[in-house]
């Protein structure tokens, strides 16, 4: 990406091992996220291009002296960000924040290629054991695994820290793919009842096949009030904030009921919000952030494999990987929801 | 209150029963607040006063004909708020948010006073069984009881809402009562190592009888490095901040480990904060509000009884309820931590 909706594609060097824990993989799929639009929608023009790209599976063809959990030829996972697995901040799930981690995209190294060096290789990749690079002949297969090295388990990672569970009435705010995979994940969970706020019936429609139980167009006040009128005037126990802007910020002060959880995992697209008012005054916890999905990748991966939950069903278009700006240009223009790549 | 540093004892007519839930009660102890403080720095001059207080235990005289849990002579500790105990949000254990509620002190209603009308009666006030009016003759264990009103059940609630518990790591921002409350209750919940921030040594060594393992003097920048030092490097689980201010509460972003929780019980005294940044990339989790106390009387009582803990020792001075202007400014001057008052 050279600057707001300026995105080429380009051919370099083959990526080579460093350290001796990387490896090398050959991407299978790779993908576009709504968090890719923020640049493209706001970068300022560069002599220098940033590498794109933070969500991938692929074939592992190369490893580090290090590495002991890889073999060339494994399907592996990637998650958004690389890190260790093994230093404190990733022993207490909060991968993210790992010691000796990193995000891929815009830093250097962009998983929207072909082939890709990724550094902490055994903290970062997991085996998909089992299948090949074909999912088995499953298109959607292959989906539902990419949707694992971010979107769903960013949703998952918001009914999580919200302590969505048995019984939890939930909003989502939102329905971009990762509000619709926060509604998989909050039914995975055990929610009692899942109200949907958005306004694109096709995207509406999947959130009611991922588990949501109502779906409310309006937004505002009035969105508020209409969650409020299903909800006995009292508000969702978690409200899921699945945009990151103002508005939807407020919608989910405002939905949500006291003593309830506003969980977040749209980037904040705001400077700044009260901490006070109703939030104070109804002992209201707001919390999630970026997700380690590296935290959550196993415990979901047997739901995938065994077809039990299809969260891949958010790509709802393939393009070739030197179509990449145009898979850009369809998803800053919501003529697609996600766009997977085919290298 | 009829404006900033302008407190007066009147002489009002004795309250009476308006409603068969209600209750009155003659005050054995009453008390200042560090909220109270915040109106009496900044409250407009008015013509009509405000009824002030809003802690006491006392005397059931009188109880409305569907109240059934008291019985005249009875000595009752009263919350900071009133409500009916059986709403929605009372049975989740968020009584501030009732639907039959309110606030005393300020609103019609002010606990600073000998005699009191108490609304919701069954729902406010909890009986001290087998305890008289002289405390069955210690004047400890009143403070102590007194201190269920509001302040050791603040600190609790701050501990509670962050989850502390065997083997958490807490930070508390500020030494005034509710932080040295949240000491205690956190270490009551099992707290593994507590860090009091505060800078005086009169409420810092009682913060260190109460349970604090480590105290920081120091302030902004150095105060997080501090606690950083502390913990390898990492912050700890739990940041109370019991201030409001916004350089308490950026004291608890700086000081909070990746994953972790603030916790605030300081009512906040600044318009917003950010909530992107590192609470953000590292799924921090703000919590905490105002206290339910009433959630939590009953479960506290029996330390209190038995002498297991001693919240009251944060009252540090007492005055007769005729010098309650007094007390206001002592506890403005910091010259008292807390002031009891009696009747």
């Amino acid at each position: 990406m050279y600057g707001a909706g300026d995105v080429r594609v380009e051919t370099v060097d083959d990526p080579t091992l460093r350290e001796p824990t990387d490896a090398i993989i050959r991407t299978v799929r790779s993908c576009v996220c709504g968090s890719d639009l923020h640049p493209f929608r706001t970068m300022p023009a560069a002599q220098t291009g940033s590498p794109m790209g933070h969500e991938a599976i692929g074939i592992v063809e190369e490893t580090g002296a290090e590495v002991t959990t890889l073999t060339p030829g494994d399907l592996v996972i990637s998650s958004f960000t690389y890190q260790d697995n093994t230093c404190v901040h990733c022993r207490e799930g909060f991968h993210v924040s790992c010691l000796h981690g990193g995000f891929f995209g815009g830093q250097g190294i962009g998983l929207q290629a072909e082939y890709v060096r990724v550094p902490q290789a055994d903290g970062t990749l997991v085996v998909v054991p089992g299948v090949d690079e074909t999912g088995n002949g499953s298109e959607d297969l292959l989906a539902s695994l990419l949707s694992l090295s971010d979107v769903y388990l960013t949703g998952y990672h918001a009914a999580h820290m919200g302590r969505v569970g048995r019984g939890t009435t939930v909003t989502v705010v939102g329905d971009g793919a990762v509000g619709l995979s926060a509604v998989l994940a909050s039914r995975q969970l055990g929610a009692e009842r899942i109200i949907l706020m958005g306004r694109h019936a096709a995207r509406t429609d999947l959130g009611r096949e991922f588990g949501a139980t109502d779906v409310v167009s309006e937004r505002g006040p009035e969105g508020i009030d209409r969650v409020r009128d299903l909800t006995s005037g009292e508000g969702t126990h978690v409200v899921i904030e699945a945009v990151g802007h103002l508005p939807a910020h407020e919608q989910a002060v405002g939905a949500v009921r006291p003593g309830g959880t506003i969980s977040r995992v749209g980037v904040p697209q705001f400077a700044e919000a009260p901490l006070g008012g109703r939030l104070f005054r109804n002992s209201i916890t707001v919390t999630g952030g970026t997700a380690p999905v590296r935290a959550y990748i196993e415990r979901a991966l047997p739901g995938v494999l065994s077809g039990e939950i299809t969260p891949g069903r958010v790509f709802d278009r393939s393009l070739p990987l030197d179509q990449t700006p145009e898979a850009y240009a369809a998803m800053d223009a919501r003529e697609a929801l996600k766009v997977m790549l085919v290298p």
